[in-house]
């Protein structure tokens, strides 16, 4: 699903216009970046959690050359999915 | 940041009441959930993208007890940051 989709899906189930839905949208991706960047957890009610964690630098050693190179350390934003969403995914698969 | 403080950031910056914002967010995690349970890919536009991934079951042995146990084959949803998250994050670390 593509971020086309995804707006098409969401206007219609909240009942809004895919320009409603769109502004929406991006003051969501807006709100989460922000507070991601400034390094904070978010919690999204029965979807999940967004947390930042930082990836220590390492040396990385090329198998055949055998040259070494530094890795910087960087930032990563992990997802951790609800008990909610966790049960869901469960069940479905209890179905396949 | 948790559920409320959520709603209320993104009502602030949409320029949308509490009650729509709740609303449409309620949406977004219903598309969003039903789009992984189904084991679809979902993109979020300039954030990342979701994707169900299944983890092995395998055999997990108790440190003191050597007592093993299978555990079962599971359901996790990953995140994938965005190239434009990830440079963001990068900017700021580099603030920091």
């Amino acid at each position: 699903m593509n971020h086309k989709e995804l707006v098409a899906g969401i206007a219609t189930k909240a009942n809004l216009s895919k320009a409603e839905t769109e502004r929406m949208l991006d003051a969501v991706v807006s709100v989460l970046s922000d507070e991601l960047i400034d390094g904070k957890t978010v919690g999204f009610q029965s979807f999940g959690a967004f947390e930042v964690r930082k990836k220590e630098e390492r040396l990385s050693v090329h198998p055949s050359t055998q040259i070494r190179t530094l890795i910087p350390p960087k930032l990563v934003v992990n997802f951790k999915q609800s008990n909610i969403l966790k049960e869901k995914l469960k069940e479905n698969s209890r179905n396949d």
